[in-house]
């Protein structure tokens, strides 16, 4: 539980990332870009797609590797740490990548208007809000576990993928094909099919305070995920790693308050880092490269792509499951990926005509 | 089991029909047509489009309609009548239903060269083969039921969808849009997945003979499908009575066959009519009007829209049973039917453009 829960949390919509111009230049430099520039692709847009095309991939394969060492971990046997000091772990590595990366910079280009730490209250006063909304939720999460079993919410927890549509399309006024939105509810029916099994139907007997419970968790985590994009996107030009610096600051503080409210007694007996393993040690890596993957996507790219990603994501750690631990597929399985391969696919022929 | 088997045959493909003129007339004069006139759509467009909704609604309610009529007689027992001698009557009944509509025809309108009975070696000789097709899938269906259960068979029946896509898209050259396809697709797992259970994953325990006997079952009902619309649209102006006449005398024949190879001993000794009761009765009936029903749509829509129709009844047939028999519906079920909700309005939306 758990490591579940520390995924969960990170899963919905953390922030910060490594060195992207570096990134960038070995993905450019690797590849051949002539059949692009044939359909009069210019080298700003090719670049810009290429930069959003390993952000998601790298989005993807982080997520699936994520659940991958969640489920080693649970194999291995469970380690009695605190789940608030990871995640405080996690804000922190994230600052300090963040920052590694900003040294590099400053090196390099010198420091300017763009790429400097300081900051302004107008600038930095939006940044607590996605750590807030994020406190809240999983504040919440304790409380919607008298309604509904844990199987049960990974299934409620598809209505992110809804409430993220519609809270993308609401504030964020981006446009959705009819084509799109058809793929949308495709990729939430599909995901929640992929995980049905033989006790799933007993989240149909929710009380309707879970289904309000859900709802608004599933809001909570599509605005906190629609909320980062603005801030991320609201000046292109500023440097993704100050950015990412100022929202995993407040990660840090809202997570120390949660270790001070909730593990305060655990962390003065056994220690901060009691029953830290080297698994827990990776897990904390993968959240945090997980957390810049997603900063990546929500400047590069958009919410859309990360829901879409963060399902594939799903999808891949059954498949290489059943080669690591020897998992049995379901039918349903097959089913749902069915249906979000097809969403994928819908998502990409239906763009809105400009 | 027997009536499952009589609706499986009927629900796969058989034809005839009662008065379209006279159902066509009503329609007419039953609902204004301004609006559509508005867009300058044609007297004959409209017509068109009319009958098609006309005749894919009645599929609809009678596919719909038989199904509920098996749950009715599950619950009232089970009556020990010979299918074979069942799906004969099926056979005369529509056949004598296109007579009296002929009769009926020819009293208004006059023998013309497109109502007349009598045909051409020509014209008849393609008549027998969609009846024998369903013949040699029947005998299969004996045979798989050594490989698969029968709700492993229900679930491997939606192939059918497939196949139908793919026949008719090689066989009458018809084209769909790639949206079209991808809807399709998706009405295919999204009925499988409407249809799952707890037990539904021994269906991925099939061997490969069941595999390929299920798949060569649904090219034969494919192929049979595809073929009679080719039958029944290669005459555009010849009436449809006609046509089903001898569609179903050949179905009477084939069937009177099969009475002799599988039942003559039973028929023999208890009587034709043993085992009768007013629920076979009622069955009977139903299965003659939706043979007629699925004529019509072969003619005046097509094997797409009677794949859809019957789809879609199916989902009906569930949630008509939550209120008469006060059935559960699953989780699942709802994850399929939005699929299929979703796949309706992406084949309507991505018509080809031409």
């Amino acid at each position: 539980m758990e490591y579940r829960k520390l995924k969960d949390q990170d899963q919905d919509g953390d922030t910060n990332e490594e060195d992207v111009e570096s990134l960038r230049g070995k993905a450019i430099s690797g590849v051949s870009l002539k059949p692009l520039a044939a359909f009069g692709v210019s080298s700003s847009d090719r670049s810009k797609w290429k930069r959003k095309t390993i952000v998601t991939f790298a989005l993807t394969i982080l997520t699936s590797s994520q659940a991958i060492l969640i489920v080693w971990s649970k194999r291995a046997g469970k380690y009695e740490y605190s789940v608030t000091t990871a995640n405080f772990m996690v804000e922190t590595l994230k600052c300090a990548l963040s920052l590694a990366a900003l040294a590099r910079i400053w090196k390099t280009e010198g420091v300017t208007e763009d790429n400097r730490l300081s900051t302004t209250l107008n600038e930095v006063i939006v940044y607590p809000i996605p750590a807030f909304l994020y406190l809240i939720k999983n504040l919440l999460q304790y409380y919607i576990f008298a309604y509904v079993n844990a199987p049960g919410y990974q299934i409620l927890k598809n209505l992110n993928i809804i409430s993220t549509g519609v809270l993308y399309r609401i504030i964020l006024k981006r446009e959705l094909s009819e084509i799109q939105w058809a793929a949308f509810v495709l990729l939430c029916a599909g995901c929640t099919t992929a995980q049905l099994n033989s006790n799933s139907d007993r989240v149909l007997e929710t009380p309707v305070q879970g289904w309000i419970m859900a709802i608004v968790m599933a809001l909570l985590s599509g605005f906190a995920g629609v909320y980062t994009e603005a801030i991320m996107k609201k000046r292109p030009s500023r440097n993704i790693n100050v950015q990412n610096f100022w929202l995993y600051i407040f990660g840090m503080i809202f997570n120390a308050i949660a270790i001070v409210i909730q593990d305060f007694d655990a962390v003065a007996n056994k220690g901060f880092f009691h029953g830290y393993s080297l698994i827990t040690t990776l897990m904390i890596l993968n959240h945090a490269l997980s957390g810049i993957a997603v900063s990546m996507v929500m400047k590069y790219a958009d919410n859309i792509v990360k829901v879409y990603s963060t399902s594939v994501a799903m999808l891949l750690t059954a498949v290489v499951s059943v080669f690591l631990f020897r998992f049995h597929l379901s039918l349903a399985f097959f089913l749902g990926s069915t249906v979000v391969s097809v969403s994928v696919y819908l998502h990409s022929i239906g763009k809105p005509r400009r």
